[in-house]
């Protein structure tokens, strides 16, 4: 009997994988990921050169990413038959040997695994490998902390309403906000109203060699790629 | 020319620090570390057995801890001394060799080591790893996804006022409350007021050997250790 083992890769940087998720992958037998279909998959890419070659490869390809608005219920139709299906496939393979699940930044924090590790209960035996959030990452190429002695810090999606973004941003300390993308002008214009715009920075691929960090006010229209934006707390500090 | 390298090591578990962290450690030479006077350090006991028996350490012991308010400017203006005499310590080490300053966690979220980061500017050459966060070692701990679609995620400090944290509470999907100790029977009420008490979870030392993950609202009276408090958020999931 083996096991559906879904490691954290962490932000990026290969070199922030735990020791637990290497030691995984360097043995590992039977790989599977989470990718959008004609993409190489940004997890199986932080592994490269990490995972034996020899391993079994099972790229998990998404059946609709962006082309139905989440609302609709055959969205949710296509995504659940997705997860149904390969929910089988990884209980499945688990009778006979390990499978290990790569998973960016930290799985049980907006991870998609989370979808199969509901529907893998009772079906095989699972476990979490937690890893090095992808805002961990971004903060720390600041290089400013994120929070500071009683901070409240919030973390938001950057696809809520603009007013929501507006008064959440206003009412916390410190700010995450992921899922950028085609939101970034309504999370500016959000940032603005609350007053936090010329305190905000953009981190993109936080820990990658593409790395780049800058306020996010002198950020022009493109539309970033992995990208984080950060409010820094300015909390007690003796 | 050295560095100050601090490196975070996770929440506790020596397998979840980063490869990077590892190497670093099993290469140090000089260790320096926060703990409270008359302890062997939490940060000092992750990496017993990591780093090398013939690394100098430094312990860094904290001249007060709750003995004096943190509103009572005597208490800052001790801990500021304390961080200035180390400041120059560390940059005086760094002249000649790099110097590992331990941070449990991550450095740069409510980590000690951000005092010492801001005085080392323009003294010395300066390194952050981040690290897995204490509270994803505590949801990975209770087996349950923290987020889930666009949930919001609040971390507070459970030295907050009630009230706050009662608002705090209900306007949020998924909470973390993390420096719980005495305040406890405060965050109880809190949560009970706010209508969250039945969905919380304690974790205490999670990711290492004592573990305990309950539900807050079975919780007696003790005051917990090394605990960090959880509501799950519930949000979209196809």
């Amino acid at each position: 009997m083996g096991k559906v083992i879904c490691i954290g890769l962490g932000p990026g940087d290969p070199d922030l994988m735990s020791v637990k998720a290497h030691r995984l992958l360097t043995n590992a037998r039977h790989v599977a990921f989470f990718r959008k279909a004609g993409r190489k998959g940004k997890a199986r890419q932080i592994v490269n050169g990490v995972m034996p070659e020899s391993a079994a490869e099972y790229p998990m390809e998404y059946p609709v990413t962006t082309e139905i608005h989440f609302s609709d219920p055959e969205y949710n139709r296509i995504l659940s038959e997705f997860y149904e299906d390969w929910t089988e496939r990884l209980a499945e393979l688990s009778k006979t040997d390990d499978v290990i699940v790569l998973c960016e930044g930290d799985p049980f924090f907006y991870g998609s695994f989370m979808h199969l590790h509901s529907r893998l209960q009772g079906k095989a035996e699972v476990e979490v490998v937690p890893g090095i959030t992808g805002m961990s990452g971004c903060w720390t190429a600041t290089d400013m902390p994120i929070t500071w002695g009683d901070d409240v810090m919030t973390v938001l999606m950057a696809t809520l309403p603009e007013e929501e973004l507006v008064t959440r941003a206003k009412e916390t300390n410190a700010l995450v906000v992921m899922k950028i993308g085609r939101n970034l002008p309504k999370l500016r214009r959000a940032l603005e109203t609350a007053g936090r715009l010329d305190d905000a920075w953009i981190v993109e691929q936080g820990t990658m060699p593409g790395q780049q960090v800058r306020k996010l006010a002198e950020m022009t229209d493109e539309v970033p790629y992995f990208a984080i934006v950060l409010v820094h707390g300015q909390g007690r500090r003796p």
